[in-house]
C-alpha cells in the first residue's frame, strides 16, 4: 500500500513541476526558458528516485511499469494498482495547475511541432534509451544502483532538452494523458501513449539480447 | 556550540549567494538570468550539506529544524539555537549585500508576483515534497545519505527554476525575513513564514504514514 | 558480442542526441541554445557509462580505443570490430536524422568557425585533456571508477560548451565523419580525424609519465 | 615529481578552459553566455579533481596550498614547487589561448566591474567559503571525500555564476595573474592576490574553530 502512495507523490510531483515548469514559463514571458523546463524535468526525476525509490522504485511512468512487468521484474499483480496512482498523482498536479494557472490553455500538455509520425518515431528513440538506461542501471551492479537517480534524471534532462521543441519528450504516456485531459487537448494522444510503450517494451528486448551474451561470456571463462 | 557556528556559516553562505544572485543580476542587467539565480541556490545548499551536514545538519532552514523536531530525529532543546543561529547567519549575509549593493532597492525579498493565496499554495506544495526529500535520504540507506546533497540540492534548484517567477521559491522563512527586514520590504512576510512551516510539517505527516506501512510489510515479511 | 551491441547503442545514442540537439536548435529558431546542445554531448556520455560501461566500456569514440590499445589497457583484435560497431552507431543516427529532418543541411557537422590550424590546436589540447580524465578514473581507485560517469560525461559538457563555438568541439573522429558523410559536407574532415587521435595518444604518454613516478613513490616508501 | 607536472596540468586545464570560455564568448558574440562560463570553471575543477586528486591533491590555486599549508595539512617544503608549477601551467594557458585568439584584447583576466574594495570584499567571501568547502570535504568522512569532486566543483560553479558579473569570481591569485601578464593588463592584480589569500587563511582559522569544538564534544561523550 506505501508503494502505491509513494507512486502517486512521485508522479504528482513529476507532472507538477516538470509541466508546471512549461505552464509558468508561458505565464512569465519565457523567463524559465526551454533549458530550464528541461532542467526541471531531469532533475525532479533524479530526486524522486533518490527520495521514494526505496519504497515504490519511483517508475512515475506507466510505459516503465509495463516494461519492468514484461522484464520479469515486477509481479504482474501490481501493474494496474500502480498505474492507477500514477494516474491519480497526474491528473491531481494537472488539476491544481489549473487551479493555480486558471489562464493557461494547454497546462504543459505535448503535442508535435511537425507531423505526427515525426513526433512518434522520436518519443519511441527517446523511451527506448530511457529504458534501456534504467533497466541497466536498475538490474546492474551496486556502484550502477547508487548512480540510478544521477544516471536516469541525467537522460531524462537531456533528452527533454533535445527533443522538447519537437515532440515535448514526453517519453511517459500518463505525463501526456493528464494535461490533455484537464485542459482538453488529446488530439495526437495515441502518439504519447503508444510510442513510449513500445519503446520501452524494445529497451527490454534489446537488454535480454545484451544480457543473453554477457551470462555466455560468463559461462566460458 | 559548533552546530550553532555551522548553522551561522550555513545560513550565511545560502542567503549571501542565493539573494546575492538575484541582486547581482539586477545590478548587471540581467546576465546571470533567471536559470543562473536557481542553479546558485541549488548548489549553494549541495555545496553545504557535503561541507557542514557532519557537524550540525545543514539545515539553514527554520522550516527543516521545526519538522525534522516534530519528527522526533532533532531535539527540543537546540530548536531555539539553531533558529537563532541561522537568524543571524541570514541577517549578516543581507546586511553584507546592502554594504556591497548600497543601491539595491529588495535586496532579493520574495514577492508575490500574482495573488498571495496563489505564492502561498505554491510555496506550501515546493516545501512539502522539499521536505519530502530531506526527510527520506536523511533517514534511509547509507546509500541515499551519500547522495543526500545531491538531491536536496538539486530539488532547491529545480524547485527555485520552475516556481521562482511566481513565489519567489523561499521555501525558507528565515531566507524571507532577512532581505525583506533589512530592504524593508515585509509585505506579504507571512505567506513565506506560514506556507513553508505548514509545508514541511505536512511532508513529517506524509513520512510517517510512508514509514508505518514499511514497517508493516517489513513485519509481514 | 554483446560489447560490439553495446559500442553500437551507445555511440547511436552519443550521435543522435548530441547532433540532434544541433539539427533541432536550427530547426526550432534556437531555443535549446548553445547552452542546451552542450549539456545534452556531456550527459548522454555520462548516461551512457553509467548504463553501458560495465559491458562495453562505453568508449563510443575511436580515438578512445586507439588510445587504451596503446596504453596496453584494450586487446588489439578487439579494435577493428569496436571502431566498425561505432561506425555503425554513428551512421545510423546520422541517418535517422535525415529521415526526421530531411530539410537540414549539415546534420550537427562539425567545421571550423576560424582557420582550420586553429581547430586542429584546440582538437588536440580538448581531446588531450577528454583522455587524460578518462585513463586516470579508468584505473584509478575505486572511488574514482564510481564517479567515472560524472567526471567524464562533466568533461565533454565543459569543452563541448567553451571550445563549440570555435571547432565544434568533436573530440571525436566518427561523431564527425558521421554527420559529415550523410550530409555531403566532407570538407576538413582530416582535422577531427587526425587531432582528437594525436590528442588522446599524447595524453597516454603524459600518464605514463605520471604512472612511472607513482610507481617510484611508492616503491621508495 | 609527478604531483608537480599534475599540477601543471590541473592548472593549465583550469585556466585554459575557464579563461578560453571567457575569450572565446568574446569572439564569439556571447553565444556561451555568462551562464556557460560559470559552468565551464565550476565543470574543469571537478573533472580535474577526480582525474588528479590522487596525485597531487588537484589545488591548482596558491590560495589552496598555502592555506593547506598554514592547516598543518600540507609540507612546507613543497609550497614553493606547487606555486611554481601552477604559475607554469597557468601561464602556458594564457600563452596558448594567445596564440590561438592573437585578436583578443583582455584574455579572460579578471577586473572590477565597480570599486576595487567592492571586489576585494566579494573575493574574500568567495573565497572563505570555496576553501571552507575544500578543508571540510578534504579532512572529513570517507563519503565526504568522494563527493569532494562534486562539492568543490559545484562550489566554484555557483561562485562564478553569482559573482562573476561584479568581480569575475577569481577565488585564485594565479588564475588572475596569468591573463593579466599576458595581455598586459595588470591594474587591480592586488584585489586578485590578496583577497583570495586572506580569505582562504580565514577559513582556516573558522575550520580550526569548528574543529576544536568537535574533539572536545567528541571528549565529553
Amino acid at each position: 500500500m506505501n508503494k502505491y502512495i509513494a507512486e502517486v507523490l512521485g508522479t504528482f510531483a513529476l507532472v507538477f513541476c516538470g509541466t508546471g515548469a512549461i505552464v509558468i514559463n508561458e505565464q512569465s514571458g519565457g523567463v524559465i526558458t526551454h533549458v530550464g523546463v528541461a532542467i526541471t524535468f531531469g532533475l525532479i526525476v533524479m530526486a524522486m528516485i533518490y527520495a521514494l525509490g526505496g519504497i515504490s522504485g519511483a517508475h512515475m511512468n506507466p510505459a516503465v511499469t509495463i516494461a519492468f512487468t514484461v522484464a520479469k521484474r515486477f509481479p504482474l499483480k501490481q501493474v494496474l494498482p500502480y498505474i492507477i496512482s500514477q494516474t491519480v498523482g497526474a491528473i491531481l498536479a494537472s488539476l491544481t495547475l489549473k487551479y493555480l494557472f486558471p489562464s493557461n490553455q494547454t497546462l504543459g500538455a505535448t503535442l508535435p511541432a511537425g507531423s505526427a509520425i515525426q513526433s512518434f518515431v522520436l518519443e519511441f528513440i527517446l523511451t527506448f534509451f530511457l529504458m534501456l538506461v534504467i533497466i541497466n542501471v536498475a538490474t546492474g551492479s551496486k556502484e550502477q544502483g547508487m548512480f540510478a537517480g544521477l544516471a536516469i534524471g541525467s537522460t531524462v534532462l537531456l533528452e527533454a532538452m533535445f527533443a522538447g521543441p519537437v515532440s515535448g519528450a514526453s517519453m511517459n504516456p500518463i505525463r501526456s494523458i493528464a494535461p490533455a485531459l484537464v485542459s482538453g487537448h488529446t488530439e495526437h494522444l495515441w502518439v504519447y501513449i503508444l510510442a513510449p510503450i513500445l519503446g520501452a517494451l524494445f529497451a527490454i528486448s534489446i537488454f535480454r539480447v545484451l544480457h543473453y551474451k554477457t551470462q555466455l561470456d560468463n559461462q566460458s571463462k
